[in-house]
């Protein structure tokens, strides 16, 4: 039986094990420092398709398949798969699943899809109801520009303080054994909102969101940030990072020694003309599934707190002038 | 703990209670059939905002909020909310949720989102981890047409297989206790896809999925349809509600003495005009949370099948040649 734990966290008592993770990037990715570590490595983006989302939509099937292959098992030995994007109607994630013939929960968390999808997977586990769930997230460069800003053959300028959406899929399959490493704490995420309108400012959005979510972890369970070796957030990039840091010496915290960004680790930011650095539900779904994961699995990490976060908003509501909502879902990830 | 039973179903042990719902609906439902089940009906179904989305987010919110004050709680006794709806980035809730202050986790099943919402609920109570949590569904007739159809000044003719989006939102209040009615068993749908590319035929998508769902957790319970005082599926309409009985009697099961659908219960659909019946996340959400619930409460039913139904589609995949997939979640509620 879970524990609810503090404010708004959970312990998990099962030993709630990531058994397999797998990482499909694309070209770009590909180039980035992390590239030994995934998986697949696409040579077109458009990964043999006619569309974008078509070639997302593919590279979340190949990715959910492979993370199961890759755990010695088979599509039906699995219970649920649980997964999201950052589409219209999450249809990268639908497209994807559509094949597979596994029961499926979608999830919508914007960037931060990653952590809720792992969040939920260990509660499906820790229920008694499932012997193996699939989690991940997706995003891709040119659908998600295309949807979400400009059209991709207008070439249109990129302010400094944007980031540059990942290509990919990362997906985990969890299970409940001794192996490791083991998803031992999660704390959730309540929306957070500023009132950042600027929809190329988004490590600005969440960079509170993630603030909140980190105190009340570090309070929930009476831990400091030092317990940890690596604190891990989702795509707050270059802007992002300096406020978080900032916001959590405010508030008692420092993470400035141990805390790491997806969004910057997964590009080399000047070589790779990515501005603030990398987003999209992939950033961190890939990072993790590709580089930290594999530190956990042979222990040059032992202790890791991982924090997708997520930028809450469409075209419309910016259009509408509603402000950036931002949103992290908290896991500890012991090996 | 929860048992995973057969294939793709879950029993749980705990007493999962629906302690409260409400329901929030537009003035075309407050004029349909169901109206005296309602708590509120809009007068305006522009809400008092300045756009059909943030209308819709205010029912979100006003319906979560009056759902947790009618089980006697307030939004810091709530652990979790669990919602979604039909918008691009699912922004009907997230702004709907925003001010609420509760740990969110954001679910797109397009219209079967209430199975989806009350099905993780019920897996996050039975897990130890949390003791209330809310999960609720919305849509808005009018911003589903501008977004998936065309904008509403066009005031275009609509085919007769089409459906109308119910606008409203519903919202349950789950807890362990004795009180019930309780969520029992739960068999979480898979993607099914035989082809249909008509977006204005949505019943004809999702009757496959449905037809799924209902014989998989007859066989997995060994449960016969008459077991059940009520067999109800989401937004089918009369064209999916037919399908649906004879893809099942081709099985080997014959729901058509028990079978309701909400899309047909929600409107008088002659006398409102409303082609096939009501559709959208909030038609099965209102219905439920309305008449249905209601009905469980003071035992005129005891035991109950409720299967909001799906179709998970964007314009885009629908402009890129992509079929309409479908997707049901089912859960045995009794009293």
């Amino acid at each position: 039986m879970a524990k609810h734990i503090g404010k708004q966290s959970i312990e998990l008592e099962k030993n709630i094990s990531i058994i397999s993770t797998s990482s499909i990037v694309g070209t770009k990715e590909g180039e980035g420092p992390l590239r030994e570590y995934f998986d697949v490595i696409l040579t077109d983006n458009l990964n043999g398709q006619d569309s974008w989302e078509k070639a997302e939509s593919k590279i979340a099937s190949d990715s959910i398949k492979l993370a199961i292959n890759k755990a010695n098992l088979n599509p039906s030995d699995i219970n649920y798969v649980v997964t999201g994007d950052l589409l219209n109607q999450c249809c990268g994630s639908t497209f994807g699943v559509r094949g597979l013939n596994i029961p499926f929960f979608g999830v919508f968390g914007a960037c931060s899809t990653m952590g809720e999808s792992m969040s939920l997977g260990s509660i499906l586990l820790e229920s008694g109801g499932a012997k193996y769930v699939v989690c991940g997230a997706s995003s891709h460069f040119a659908s998600a520009e295309k949807q979400f800003r400009f059209p991709m053959d207008l070439g249109t300028q990129r302010p400094p303080t944007s980031t540059w959406t990942v290509t990919g899929q990362g997906s985990a399959v969890l299970s409940i054994n001794d192996n490791g490493p083991f998803i031992k704490r999660i704390t959730t995420g309540k929306i957070v909102d500023l009132g950042i309108t600027d929809a190329n400012n988004m490590g600005a959005a969440m960079a509170p969101a993630a603030a909140d979510i980190l105190y009340q972890h570090f309070q929930d369970f009476s831990l400091k940030p030092d317990y940890y070796d690596v604190i891990l957030t989702g795509d707050l990039g270059e802007v992002g990072k300096n406020l978080l840091i900032d916001l959590l010496k405010n508030k008692g915290y420092d993470i400035s020694k141990n805390h790491k960004d997806c969004g910057i680790e997964i590009f080399e930011n000047k070589r790779q003309d990515t501005h603030c650095g990398g987003s999209g539900c992939a950033c961190s779904a890939v990072t993790f599934a590709g580089y930290f994961y594999n530190q956990l699995k042979y222990k040059k990490f032992k202790k890791m707190l991982f924090i997708p976060t997520g930028a809450l908003m469409s075209p419309t509501s910016v259009q509408q002038g509603e402000s950036i909502a931002g949103i992290a879902h908290c896991l500890a990830i012991e090996s």
